[in-house]
């Protein structure tokens, strides 16, 4: 179960109907789940952020990098150019190269590509390597246009899939996890949804509650060397109509979500945080025969829900990683444990942080 | 009382002996606090990293912008150079161009200086137009030159103080607050201090408990529309070699410690952290015979223990400045209620979030 | 005379009526000339965007640091917010926390400002110390006050007027200049115009001419150890449809415009490019009873006209700032020559670069 | 010949022994030519800061982004980190997936990086779509490998070779150039390389002589529309002892340099600057027993000479790329002429731009 069916209601605004990324309209999400034999442990996943041909309806977006230790491709080209015109793919640390060479492949061959030269995938990553032979480099090309094929709206599938099968978080069983918010009516009814593939450390905190130090896992403890590299890709998509100025301020604010969570952004975490809009009227059209754009958009002074909901959501979707992720067995006989749901649920009892 | 005085043990690192920025060996803190009348209600606070002539003896330095809508003056040229030359002034935002002047005068006049044409002052401000009288721009050359003159090392004053004086914290009283954390011996036994002048809003936790909430008087609610805009000034000091590129990274770290505090940085919000090493043989000369300067600086893979300290203390230092701040009335008979300690005290208490 | 007078061409675009930043419709400058008894040699030039009240009616703006070692104030709210809400001050080094002063008594005294509590000044300035007692800081707010007062469109003042009054640029020297360029009809036919104030240092080429190796006076040279120190203000005007994001780029080229005279941004120089928009539909309301604001903007796609007319506005206004410096004495008996526009004119003739 | 040879001399430093990249000791450069039927057009250069293992022994190192639209994979580590672990790679925009993956496979299987698994490959593109089915993605990671393995020091091949194969450049053919520059003894005497590759546009100048407009093939001209649009990838290397923060100043540079051949950084360019020194003191060990390394670096005041090196030296590489550049015939009968060498420096001649 997710965290919210526990009792776990984290931050002050209502959840979208899936609390889900996907309850962006018309969003998907696609898995690859790679798990063979003892020690391949990988994945993929893919989120599309519409269902039209990405490349000529380029999307609003921005990267924030919370920590740059890490190997996101095709930043440099959304920063300068506003928007996205790939589906954003997610894998391990070595996949980054296949990936792309994948996004590049499915790109060409979209009816209505046929002259396209140039391709700007976005593909971030974490490193699965404890529990999955990451130097065996399993990932295929195939299996990257296996996750963008499986994409869907809907529920999403959370914990040890996709990009999130072998990852590791706060010394726990990390892995995909998603969330989402809605903003009030006054402000716009905006629906702010993030996924994330958890792969860092810190201290635990469980809303609001210290279930690292309370359990003795956490960076620097005595008892046990957790490290807490690794890293924490971040996807946010919302509905709201704002350009990329403001997708990278709200971007910024997927690292406080994180912050609440206990991770601490590490030296070896690659920490990167992609936001993007799916509001129709702002699509980039790749060619035109207007040289002008007309845009209707959020003023500055109406960020401020958005920045809320997108650190509530991040805060869950970490949580929700965890909770929905289960004991893996990987690489050399290694073995990370699950979050202990029923001490942490105790613990949370103990400091009042359910619901019910 | 300080929040540790109540039990509240934030994080798992230990403090410097004060538990103040003060912990830095060498670093002093002045105040300047005008409360004059029924409406002026505002102050200065100068940071000075080292006890020599700062100009001559640059410390390296770094700023990061959490949210930009702020007039921090002189970050273009830490950034550029990566050293500070100036008492770090924090003051009200119509109050910058004084202090900058004070700080030019200040620098000019000091022996060894007499023929120095250039000066960068960094002087950081929030707004505390809603108790005090800010249009009347009542802090003199002569004010910031006090905080200068005053400053000292050992405990810091907290809460209605120098540029704290008239701040507004989640709707509470705000104001100045500082912590330090030191990290374990085995990773170098280095003290980082924090010290914040507090100013914006959210959604209050005080030591993973959810107060704002509890209290019903938070960002979007339906009772109290508490405007989440401000800014929040974050001064953040350590002793450990590192140089501007690895402040940088410890600066944006100090960010996550206020989302700890349930800050959004919200659009209003001027966030800016500037950060510092007063790592003696780091100091960079003015003028030098040699062309090179040879620095022992700790590697990347030696920073996380510091992430970790700057996260504790920041969030420390804001929850120290809401419970050192004491209600003020102001301008426009404009009343700002301290922290109900009491309630949140038992709020504490009953999420189980106190030592003793 | 200015370059083109003399058959001077530089690039291929045309120019606007005046070939000065008030060609772009509704932009009015001013300046304060400071020349007083031996060593006063300083003074303030104002750029006004638009004549209304700037802070209820802000400008798309952006920043980019060409090299930070400078005083440049204001410049994080620009960047965070996309906006400009002041009149744009270039001064001296030491005269920015006057001008700033200047800015906010000016703003705050505006009908329809009684209730602004906050005003992002932007300050920018160059060291005149050579020539001017830069250290008596001879600049005052009512010298800002009197530039904005002053401020008119048609022909802009060059030279040693304003604050280029003290400036040296290239050895000789050099002050305010500025241009102006239409792009083509067919690619919107808009105008881009620049104003700087130069006070850098390099190997001074004039229309592609390498004017300072033939006069043997440039930085490096074994007769003249020149110091290359100094900074550059480059302000860049334009009608055309840009928000934020476009505008940092086109500020990015105006560094190649300084780079085709010769200029290498060395170490002590504090380049920084500041790029607004005065296209009125663009225009960003202090308040709003909207919470979006519907813009028309340019396509990425149309940016590289106005990429070249920014580099080519900005080499043309650095040569039109040298032409029109006339020789002056000022602080200690310094005298700095102005550039000897008979051997250039020589020069540029043995080269082929005289139009007529 | 190169350009220097006709008597173009560029600026007034002196160059290395080989004008060259390569004149950066222990430096190596290798290419991959792909020319094979009637449309590939393309390759491979590979850019070793030294002849160690790269990742085992890293360099300090900068990543500047002129102008973002390209495809540079691993700048966000390098300005994270502030050092390169891998051989730079240049090739076509569609290849840079597969060059990652030869990176990283060539990493994991270098002696003493058994247990890696964590690559950084940086590899940046320009779009030769105009002369190479650049769709069909001919590049291998076999070609890659091929490029490291034919690194050498010494004289540089130019023109159409490597990743310059394909490419075109004020619409003339482009491909790969290389210049050095020596700072004075004085100022340290050390060397600065760059490597180009030269796939833009704008108002080509030779020497400051206006070549594009006298040939009437420029951009906005009227007869021919060239479009600007393409890329330039810069790689600057030096022996001088300077850290990521003025490594990131130098690359910054770099597009001054690029400025002054005529180039634009037109809205479809992907500009970048890597820049890294090769000082053997400042390699950073993967692993180290030390927690602290101690560096020996130039100070901010030192670096205006390479500043202006990098100027120099950028500037005359492009130049040489285009004057070693041939004709080529390509993909759908596409031809790019060479720059008619004779028109050029009869040009140049009555420009009196030529030293004999």
């Amino acid at each position: 179960k997710r965290a919210r069916a526990f009792g776990i209601s984290i931050g002050v605004l209502p959840t979208g109907k899936n609390n889900a990324i996907t309850d962006v309209a018309g969003l998907r999400v696609g898995h690859t789940t790679l798990i063979r034999g003892n020690d391949v442990r990988t994945g993929v996943t893919a989120i599309l952020p519409h269902a039209g041909n990405l490349f000529q309806q380029k999307v609003p977006a921005a990267v924030f990098v919370g920590n740059g230790f890490g190997k996101l491709a095709g930043s440099t080209q959304v920063q300068e150019l506003g928007n996205l015109e790939s589906p954003v793919i997610l894998t391990n640390t070595l996949g980054v190269g296949t990936a792309m060479n994948a996004v590049v492949g499915y790109t060409l061959q979209q009816p209505g590509n046929e002259q396209v030269q140039s391709v700007n995938a976005l593909v971030g990553e974490t490193n699965d390597g404890h529990l999955n032979d990451i130097r065996g480099r399993h990932v295929s090309e195939a299996d990257v246009l296996e996750a963008i094929k499986q994409a869907k709206d809907g529920a999403v599938a959370e914990g040890n899939v996709g990009a999130g099968t072998g990852t590791v978080c706060f010394g726990f069983k990390g892995g995909i996890g998603t969330a989402s918010r809605k903003t009030p009516d006054a402000t716009g009814g905006y629906t702010v949804g993030v996924l994330v593939q958890t792969n860092f450390g810190g201290v635990l905190q469980v809303n609001g509650v210290p279930v690292g130090q309370e359990l003795g896992q956490y960076y620097l403890s005595q008892h046990l060397q957790e490290k807490a590299d690794g890293s924490c890709m971040l996807v946010v998509a919302t509905d709201a109509p704002v350009d990329a100025r403001n997708l990278e301020r709200i971007a910024k604010r997927a690292m406080m979500g994180l912050a609440k969570t206990g991770g601490i952004a590490s030296n070896g975490s690659g920490d990167y945080v992609i936001a993007f809009s799916t509001h129709e009227a702002l699509r980039v059209p790749y060619t035109s025969k207007e040289k002008t754009q007309t845009m209707t958009l959020l003023r500055n002074d109406e960020m401020s829900p958005l920045f809320m909901a997108v650190i509530e959501a991040t805060e869950e979707a970490i949580i929700n990683s965890l909770f929905k992720a289960e004991t893996m067995q990987g690489k050399e006989q290694h073995v990370v444990e699950a979050l202990p749901l029923d001490k942490v649920l105790k613990l949370l009892k103990k400091h009042n942080a359910l619901k019910h």
